[in-house]
């Protein structure tokens, strides 16, 4: 066996799962792995924690160190050199080391690209004006909470919504500093559709959290002499801030690729095939820095997420090792807490889906996380999306408390294979008193769309106009209705519908809600039965009133 | 449309569902549901928790009540009605109204039992003495509060230690009774391996609790006069108590059934094809009373469980209705709560498949529930067991805290869906540091299975005597080593395994082990390419400790 030398660029994620797996399939091979920074295989997940002191000890964020790399496996980690070109003919690259200054050469048999993605700082006027931070390694985060002793932070504004973005919110207010968040868009989480999240923008105003939607930053400007920052906002604002946390979102490190000619995407992702193998066939580039395919729509996306990045790592190491491991896509499964709100999603967002054309159905649903008898029972917001004609699941997303995420994991299972909302009627999990219910919402999400397809309870939605120039029917109770109901709608509580048959008018379309969608689907299957075209608006008023907040 | 008479027998769980979804799909049919007790659709789940003071209203155990039935679905609810005999020929069911005494004929178009399971009373010396309880019903958790309250209740024997023993347990607990359990079988928690629960032993005995294992009870003897009771086991044990829960299991409630000559399956179950229609074309069956197909071993099973004993009351209103839906069997998917721990399990155990002769493998793991870098991460014990030439899901079991119940529903899912080990290696889950790892444990449970079967890392079980005869090496750090090993173990810690390759013998097998399984595994990757036969003991030096204490 010849001995190959595998030179890998990044030791996070991607390259140090790609660095480790490699040795495991290959004792001989020479295996040495560069990065510009100071440490490798760090939990960079952790890092807004470690700002906010939840993490309090620094080496806790070290999954491994490069003296592991070099005792358990045989691994040279060469820290704080800089990759700066490649040479592909000469199938060399040049390193430099960044603490002597020392250039070298380093000739490969494989190349591995790991090189991430780094936060965008837009060419604003301003942006470098110190106080303004991006969290991306453990540096970064060190001189964060230095900034924050130094200048007794009390005020900080937070620069986009997403998943860094709310994490550091979080993590500022447990240490006492005020906090604004400007976000571009009019939502926050930016993963998931807009509806979704107005619970989320509740919380954070409940919590203090200035939330300023549809605006970005114009220009940053200091104040006095090291008193803080002016942030002027497109639409006119001014705040004020002892720090701003850049969280806008990650560009890929694609330079000393693109350098190198190979093949970039649109969105700046290095392309690869499905063994992570760039076009020129001895180079393969994993992580953050590549175009990915969406598992769901089979477009190429650009997602940074440490799982697929773990799973992009070793199948490079396969593909390196000549073993025939493909990479089957990015579902898109991400994670967010926020104080006791869980925000959880994966496969397509309703908003994808309608860029791409593809065409959908959807259902919302807010059941208790367990039983109601049991105590301590909260509602889930969940909106589920499948296809009209087979019910495959094409996506979930997911807020609230306690067991959110769980709901969100199990239906990335079924739509890793290939499920459809029959399958997810048919779930059998676990249930006892604390833990969910006989029917789990991952059951009523099943029964709701496949009640749907099946045309049993046809559901209508709040988001199409339709409901407005027909009868709407509110089937709670006349209490629920008197504190509040969507204007126009008339209250047929569900008991009475038998009842009311007879002034009902039957040769137009009957557009029927309740608080929650149950109430609603058992009055749609009753005037069904009796010829009537009736409609359930899905996710009944608790969802009109998301949809109205936005 | 002629009007069908649908009658109900039994309102809890099953029947309530057929009845409500009988009413859904067809608004003519008359739909009566007759119960001998007081209440229908009640939280049978919650009733420890009722007893325990968890639960304290008792209405709220009530989920829907026969006014909802009436008012809501049209469906009217006879309670206090014993059904004593079904006239097939006929097509009639005698009622006794057990208010009045009055008997009447009722007839049917379609014919639904649902009588449920009966807790097993076996007939010992004293059994029917005051002071003995099951739990099954409202009146009997009343009763026990009670008798509890009557009597100032300090200690009780809980006879049985699966679900409904341990909720007991812990409810008692929680009222500071003083609790012994009686198992008859050498573990608690029946469904799970017996090497699975070692751990919920340790903490029964942490919280003070007796754990009689391997002893049944023999008779029950009055103490003086009123002071309680003396439980005497067949070891010869003497135990006192105030009161006694009897929590052995159930048996189907069949003589209906049985008298009327419906078919009844070797276990007393009422046996039904895959519609829920029993050998009578007019009587269907659903609930804890009847013989379900096992989902992974397709053998006959009897488990009375609330969630597929409301699919099997839809299925058998959408066969009445001559919808063509079939139950697709029962998975066995279950989670009991033990004060902090959390036992869960899906598909077949270990016993299980060696009773039928099924051929499989196993792994076993003890991931954290969350990454380690962030505060609170709580191991899980997990075993997986899957089929030896696919890497088909067989079952799991899991026993933590949280996050439980979130591995063994995902993994419920994908062995719905006929997914195997590779599928669980490739799972894309919700990652955060509170949630998982960009590694989650279902990933890591699919991955020592995949790399067990693609022959990378070939496992042995502690349960298989083999490494006994062979040289036996722990990889683990010298302190670890001294704070415990197996007899007979060499210590050679991971990283100095290339250092040691000359000295290790390799025309034999070597058996490796770690903590959990993961250094283990990566000196059996080193071994192996250097042509050693190197097996890891899955489950390392923890699971050998929970194997010995079994």
């Amino acid at each position: 066996m010849s001995q190959k030398r595998i030179l890998i660029v990044g030791g996070v994620a991607g390259g140090a799962s790609c660095a480790a797996r490699s040795r495991r399939l290959d004792e001989t091979a020479e295996i040495i792995m560069f990065d510009r920074g100071p440490y490798v295989s760090f939990a960079n997940c952790g890092l807004p924690y470690y700002v906010g002191d939840v993490i309090v000890d620094e080496s806790k964020l070290l999954v491994a160190n490069a003296t592991l790399f070099q005792e358990r496996f045989n691994i040279q980690v060469c820290l704080e050199h800089n990759v700066r070109t490649i040479d592909r003919t000469a199938k060399t690259i040049e390193v430099e080391n960044l603490k002597t200054g020392e250039i070298r050469q380093e000739a490969y048999d494989a190349l591995v690209l790991s090189p991430g993605a780094a936060p965008i700082r837009p060419p604003l006027p301003g942006i470098d004006l110190p106080g303004i931070f991006a969290l991306r390694t453990i540096p970064d985060s060190r001189k964060i909470r230095q900034w924050i002793t130094d200048h007794q932070v009390k005020t900080a504004v937070v620069v986009g919504g997403g998943f860094i973005g709310l994490e550091m919110t979080e993590n500022l207010l447990h240490r006492g500093i005020a906090v604004t968040i400007l976000e571009q868009m009019p939502q926050v989480m930016p993963p998931l559709d807009r509806e979704m999240v107005t619970g989320v923008h509740d919380l954070l105003r409940s919590q203090g959290v200035q939330l300023c939607l549809s605006d970005g930053v114009e220009r940053f400007d200091p104040v006095g002499d090291g008193e803080g920052l002016q942030i002027t906002t497109a639409s006119g604002q001014v705040h004020r801030a002892d720090l701003v946390i850049l969280a806008i979102g990650v560009r890929p490190e694609n330079q000393l690729a693109r350098d190198a000619g190979l093949k970039i995407g649109e969105r700046g992702g290095i392309q690869v095939n499905e063994q992570m193998q760039t076009n020129d066939p001895q180079i393969w580039a994993v992580g953050d820095a590549v175009e990915v395919q969406d598992f769901v729509t089979q477009t190429p996306i650009q997602i940074p997420l440490a799982g697929p990045a773990n799973r992009q790592g070793r199948i490079a190491a396969d593909a390196i090792a000549g073993r025939p491991s493909t990479f089957r896509g990015v579902q898109g499964t991400a994670v967010c807490q926020v104080f006791d709100l869980t925000i959880a999603t994966t496969g397509a967002s309703e908003k994808t889906l309608q860029r791409l054309e593809i065409p959908y159905h959807k259902v919302y649903l807010h059941p208790g996380h367990h039983v109601g008898y049991f105590p301590g029972a909260k509602p889930i917001d969940i909106k589920l999306l499948f296809a009209p004609d087979t019910g495959k699941i094409l996506g979930v997303q997911a807020v609230g408390e306690e067991g959110t995420a769980k709901r969100v994991d199990v239906i990335a299972m079924a739509l890793q294979q290939g499920g459809t909302v029959f399958d997810l009627e048919e779930a059998e999990l676990c249930y006892a008193p604390q833990f969910g219910a006989a029917k789990d919402p991952v059951n009523f999400a099943g029964m709701i769309a496949a009640n749907h397809l099946r045309g049993d309870a046809p559901l209508a939605q709040w988001s199409d106009p339709d409901w407005r120039s027909h009868l709407l029917l509110d089937v709670r109770d006349p209490d629920e209705f008197e504190r509040g109901h969507v204007p126009g709608a008339v209250n047929v509580p569900l008991n009475s519908v038998r009842d009311r048959l007879a002034t009902l008018p039957s040769d137009q379309p009957l557009y029927v809600y309740c608080q929650v969608g149950q109430r609603g689907y058992y009055a749609t299957r009753v005037l069904r039965f009796h010829g009537f075209q009736a409609y359930n608006l899905t996710g009944g008023y608790k969802t009109y009133e998301a949809i109205e907040a936005t």
